[in-house]
């Protein structure tokens, strides 16, 4: 499944600032991980702020959990997950076309 | 997967009540049948409005698209739905506990 | 009565994590009670968030007030209680049909 | 249980008086019924509104759905239905001091 | 007149509980001299939370507001003031019907 | 007692010129009344939009209920009151200071 | 130009009262000097709140925002300025009614 | 005074697309006269919105309420004025810097 | 540029659905189109409703407008565009890394 | 590309006078580079308020992001960045008239 991030960085203005690099640091390496393991597709910057928009990969909202939550910056974020479902228009669909359950027929 | 899925319906007031009776009864049976399948699990009205709370399954947000646009009162709906995630404390859990991802250690 | 709560729960980033731990140690165990008797029906994670959806019964708000300011992690909480009614759609309702108070005639 | 509800009524502008004026001597006599039953205890304007709050009594928060949408108004209703817990300063209570149920001890 | 009055009470989760337990006996004091004035009409809490809606009486919004920013919790108080007017199907109003100043003629 | 009034007039775009125009009419000449028996004190546009504040004058939240209800534009309103306390800086104080009931101190 | 200006006050539950009524004091002293010099003309409390409405005259916004953040409390002030324009039915207008600029036509 | 205006123009969807083409050329021209006399100064489109910002130029909040409700859409905005002041870092200040009435010191 | 957009559709619940269908295949074909020229890079629907969050590509604001308004669905549409910038983490950027304009130092 | 930034500045009201008035002295300092390169083109004050509206010029939201994020007042800046396209009404356009991709045909 895939799914939208939006995650706003709480970190105080006059926090240390070397041991928020150290953080940081250890952020950027789980990233490159998750992103090797398929987890973390794309991430952009929101323009002027501690925060940003991504695109991830998990089997289930559980899974996306454990991910979220193992990440080093967590405890200084503010985190809504938007749950995404295929598009007809989708030039590179990631899941198949779901089936209708139940012949419940195609929506609009 | 579980989702949580708040509904509330804008039928107008002077909406022809015939027919909001027919459209009522389709969707009746068409919950039932989906009850039947699994995918509607508990549902309760909010007191006092055309609004419910529901507790839903399905393998993923787009088959759980499907289901939802597939209801015959969808058309007058406005649906938010939360992604659920396992919890530690759930008495009677859907979902297994999810496996930590490329050893990122439990969460808090 | 049954009642669908979300839990906020506002741990500093930089708290104790032994505390921590301590107080959701105690948590865990008071919520395994809370099931036992039956107050705690259902409770998932917001993925990514200190945050649940739970499914909760007590015989008032007045005793659901007690039950959710006795738990140990409480004083970190920001909650909010939805009350919620039968639905006639409801696959495995808790409370009975109601009847209609005064001859009111049944709503739609 | 008593309930604190806020009705907001969306009774447009153009709509015709004289139809108003009968739905809303048919609301009046309902109101008269339940407050005879002790289910409508208090209700208020708020100033320059059609809107109004009110504390109602009912068994359950399904009784109280039975007896809101049952108003001739109803389906003119934006309706929010707040629960209400006992309060040890309240001079007046409705419902008996909770016990602490499994012994959790007496909230703040 | 009568005020309906929603308080939510930030008190910090690490704050001294003894010193919170005597500006609460101080705060049950008050509202005992309060009720006993009539100026305390009714209070409820919002279950789960340190929030309360109250029923309140004073002859304007200038003394209610000496009455309230005494209270001992004040300084910990998030209060909104809801000014309430006469209803036609009030089972028991406090304020006497209102004339129409100026012959406005009664509102809807 | 003074209450600060923001009043947002819902008139359809294409709502018929004449009509409105009026309506409009009436509504200035029951203002002139108003503000000729005190009821209306100040009022002014909020630039660019069919809003206005407005500083009025009651005997009563209730009053003031029936003094706006019977403006000719009230069915195309969407109106806010605020209550007003006396402020020691008020430079031209309408009410009196207040006394403190039942020896609660003057507030900060 | 007038405006409508609403003032929260954000002193933290714990300050130091002393601190507090000498800054009071001074804010008294500086209100007392602007109405004299016809910028503050009325101002009351929010019943309940530290908070405020006020009407302000300065010939511009920017004259505005040096005499707002010259006030002692300033730095514990949240503060929204609401722009106020000449309106018809005013009874005692500070400011005359406009030209229409390059032969718009008067509005509605 | 300069002035930030946010206009959402809310035309039907369905709306009749000669209609809003004549009523678009006729806002085309008085905007260009607008500009001609120094009242609009810069605008832009909110990307992928019937919206835009604009900065305008009037002497009060009243001249701005003339200019504003004498254009041809309207009746189809939804207009927020923000009210702008002189600031230090601004490299092309229309205003000049205000001079701080009645001795109040320079703000922050 | 890249651009993360949220699209809400507000087509009529008793809307034709012929002409619905004939404009969503106008939409299908015209998706194809830009997807075709890199323009409409991803899109998602949002689960249960008429909503849709899509990854675009466009040379500027500017551009993106015409693109979007465009769309033969654009007048039922209610859009929000978000500006997205390079972020280190991003495992497939677009855009290049920033160069820091005058010496600025790399933000945090 | 032409940016309107909204930028709300929380500096603690007890935070110390001179390092924020050397923090200030060094954003004024960096202002001037960025005006004079170009990248910030006006700035107005929110009256009464440590918050400000600017026009900003950047070749895209990421170099925009790199401007910002190295402001010395950043890490207290609550930033809000709204993205601007051509209007046809501007009376002194920045970007050119876009063309209209793939033969759209030009919007409303």
């Amino acid at each position: 499944m895939e799914f939208l991030v939006n995650i706003k960085i709480e970190w105080p203005a006059d926090g240390d600032p070397e041991r928020w690099a150290r953080i940081v640091a250890e952020e950027r390496a789980m990233a490159a991980r998750l992103a090797e393991a398929g987890h973390l597709v794309r991430i952009w910057r929101v323009p002027g702020r501690r925060e940003n928009w991504g695109v991830w990969r998990a089997s289930s909202a559980s899974e996306l959990h454990e991910i979220l939550s193992g990440l080093p910056v967590w405890p200084w974020m503010d985190l809504t997950v938007h749950p995404l479902a295929w598009h007809p228009a989708d030039p590179d669909p990631h899941d198949p076309r779901p089936e209708s359950p139940i012949g419940l027929g195609p929506a609009g």
